[in-house]
């Protein structure tokens, strides 16, 4: 029996599948203070316009430049691989597959975009990209792509992980990135903050302001800004993931997937391997789409779709996405990325339309979940990708009780090396989940209750 | 251009190579402390018979079992790399590979001997193993190994890295494994260890004491002792990593590799890379094969081939081996794994017999070669990898001073995610290397000049 697929680099996927081609409705415009639509030109000092452009494309299909696909070799195409032994150990008819992205130097899927973006931005003059990071990831990843294409990079990081998690600024230092704690002496965003609250733990939302403030004050204009999830061309870039799972699975005869399951904080990882099967469902296809959240940040079960800004100090236009409000403070669950208030617009609207079926869990299943998957295909994951494990367990037992032979495919997002603090609490039985009042999403949810509301069609078809 | 070549499962090795069979001289025997050979029943309460028939067998070709290549299928075959980054780089006329071990669930080539191992213990009723453990790297791969295929795993985990090194021990508790600091109250060697001192930082010499007494004295007879390095069996499983290199470097239609390179502290991952190579030598392929040490720990190119304990406490048998005095406590780099008195009798061999020529580098040229290698490749190399880095680097130069086009090979044995604190001082201008002594190194090997001498001819063929 086949355990792992393999794609040889010829093999790999020469263009990314742009979802927004084939939504039933068409996907709401980012507005401006002023509530009118932001044209792409009013994005032009925060991104390139290469970038611009794919943001806004319509395109279904869009080429993978040959620049992107010499530096996505490094490490793709990743392999995909048959769970057999987690299988076995959970006695079910069902057969699971996962896509593998925790074999990209950086760790996780972050790169695929990271890259392109590193590569887009050099083709455009830009010498410099600033950026946020929460628990390190996509700093780290920032810092690769732009090591290896020769640009600059700083990182904004979130003052409490600086100093929590020394070993992820040394491999950015490591990849040539600069990463300076946020809030910082560098912007007049950070200093004012720091001017009221010396010693804050800083948070992304400040993160984002110090990075976009830097980037667009750079009189030279050869400074952007860079961001890792939410955003339509990451989601673009993402979808390499899906399209290589589906060479994989036809190479080994597997005709039909019928579920599809990612974790999801801003909707990128999730987005990458499920788009290219959402797009089959809208030609007809049978299968079950599962973005999975923690039940203590449930942007996806629990809020609203509206228009929202996607930072706390609102230097970001308004985007329609599920949102649990921009103030809103999730609990401090291990999986750091997945603690964001909304969620990707594109994967927003798939879950109005129906496309998808969003679903929480609890922190502690997800990390059982995790030691069972360790204990048996051997792979330490991410606290962010035992959202997704423990969901294709969930749908595994489920087919084992109705006894039906499924197909199930998860993407494994990144792996837990650099995260092992949550298993220790776990072992501990120090590890809690967090009840999340109604009254507190509704606190959050009325400071953005007279916002501009968009209006998308739930065709009800799916 | 090919950037990266996989082999598919099918593809994959099925036999290992064991150079014993090839040797111009056959290998010495290990010997007991009557000066008299140790025979395999001698071995048989700390290894399984399994396992020690490969230790002394002379079969050029052995079978990798099905149960072990399933186990393989985890994460092998390994993809082979050209590194034309870094090529670029150092504008050398010379072709640069690598096989890239580092995309182990484990992070590294040590899950290839620790698969086999759990496996034949297995086979042979076996029920739990018991090992050391210096830095983690081994304590990690034998855990993951026992976690899938259901074998109960002890560490003895010298103290200061155990105290030191806190992410490690999850990693093994993540895989089931069951990890305690050494010196410990569980056995008798280290009770005599506390009572006298009690707040040693431990050893491995200690904790190999530990790990053998609590194998050897478990009256079920289930238990038995694991080690990671050093032993023959422990050669012969890594040998898989040149076999695919060979098979991914015909695909590619590349006939010939000018230079071989890994670094080497017991031998394993070098030998695991060169023996297939070194196969072809002795058959007249012009090779030249390079095993990389740190200058501060110069087994092979200061130290004589002589028969030594591989322990600090003279619980194992003699073994021929190039070696600086089993009292020899080398500085303390970073590259925990090449902190050795030892090196394999068959790594030593090769040495005696001319089939390999030694290279010590220092430790701060090894760090410099690694962030040239990240900035170039975009992988974080482990500190005991940054050695055949730095070696790579110094045969590209040479080919771009004398003008030759050549083919290099080196093992990148694993990355540093788990051990950045070094890459750390080395940002902080704090890491220096060790000038050695040559006072230092005869005191220590004083204490063995009087043990038995090895007698291998030096042929001077190659």
């Amino acid at each position: 029996m086949t355990i792992k697929v393999f794609l040889a680099e010829e093999e790999i996927p020469r263009q990314w599948y742009n979802l927004a081609a084939d939504l039933p409705t068409p996907l709401q415009p980012p507005l401006g203070p002023d509530g009118n639509p932001v044209g792409p030109e009013m994005l032009a000092p925060v991104f390139p316009m290469n970038l611009i452009e794919q943001e806004v494309s319509q395109e279904r299909w869009i080429d993978i430049p040959d620049g992107v696909l010499e530096l996505l070799y490094r490490w793709r195409p990743s392999p995909l691989h048959r769970a057999v032994h987690l299988e076995q150990a959970l006695n079910t008819p069902a057969k699971i597959y996962y896509k593998n992205e925790s074999i990209s130097p950086a760790g996780s899927h972050k790169p695929n975009t990271a890259v392109a973006q590193a590569w887009y931005n050099k083709e455009f003059g830009i010498k410099k990209l600033t950026t946020e990071t929460g628990a390190g990831q996509w700093g780290s990843a920032l810092s690769f792509a732009c090591s290896l294409i020769g640009l600059e990079c700083k990182v904004f990081m979130v003052r409490i992980s600086f100093d929590q998690k020394p070993m992820r600024k040394l491999m950015m230092q490591a990849w040539g990135g600069h990463c300076v704690a946020s809030p910082s002496e560098e912007t007049a965003a950070g200093r004012e903050i720091l001017a009221k609250h010396p010693d804050t733990p800083g948070s992304l939302g400040i993160a984002i302001s110090e990075a976009v403030e830097q980037a667009v004050s750079d009189e030279s204009g050869e400074t952007r800004y860079s961001l890792g999830s939410v955003l339509n061309h990451v989601m673009l870039h993402q979808t390499i993931i899906g399209l290589e799972a589906k060479k994989q699975l036809a190479k080994i005869g597997e005709s039909k997937v019928d579920v599809v399951i990612g974790c999801a904080g801003g909707g990128s990882n999730f987005a990458g391997l499920a788009f290219p099967f959402i797009n089959d469902k809208i030609n007809g296809a049978q299968i079950e789409v599962i973005p999975v959240e923690p039940t203590s940040c449930p942007t996806m079960t629990r809020a609203p779709f509206a228009y929202d800004h996607g930072d706390v100090a609102n230097m970001t236009p308004l985007l329609p996405m599920h949102t649990l409000g921009h103030q809103f403070i999730p609990p401090p669950i291990h999986a750091g990325g997945l603690r964001y208030h909304g969620m990707a617009p594109l994967v927003s609207q798939t879950i109005v339309e129906g496309l998808c079926a969003p679903r929480a869990i609890h922190q502690v299943e997800c990390y059982e979940a995790a030691l069972t998957f360790a204990k048996t295909e051997g792979i330490i994951a991410a606290p962010e990708t035992s959202h997704a494990i423990a969901a294709a367990i969930q749908e595994a037992d489920k087919a084992r009780e109705e006894g039906k032979e499924k197909t199930i495919l998860f993407n494994l997002s990144g792996h837990g090396l650099m995260d092992l603090n949550g298993y220790q609490l776990y072992f501990n039985n120090a590890l809690t989940d967090y009840a999340l009042p109604e009254e507190e999403i509704q606190k959050s949810l009325d400071t953005i209750k007279n916002y501009p509301q968009p209006s998308v069609a739930k065709t009800g078809k799916w």
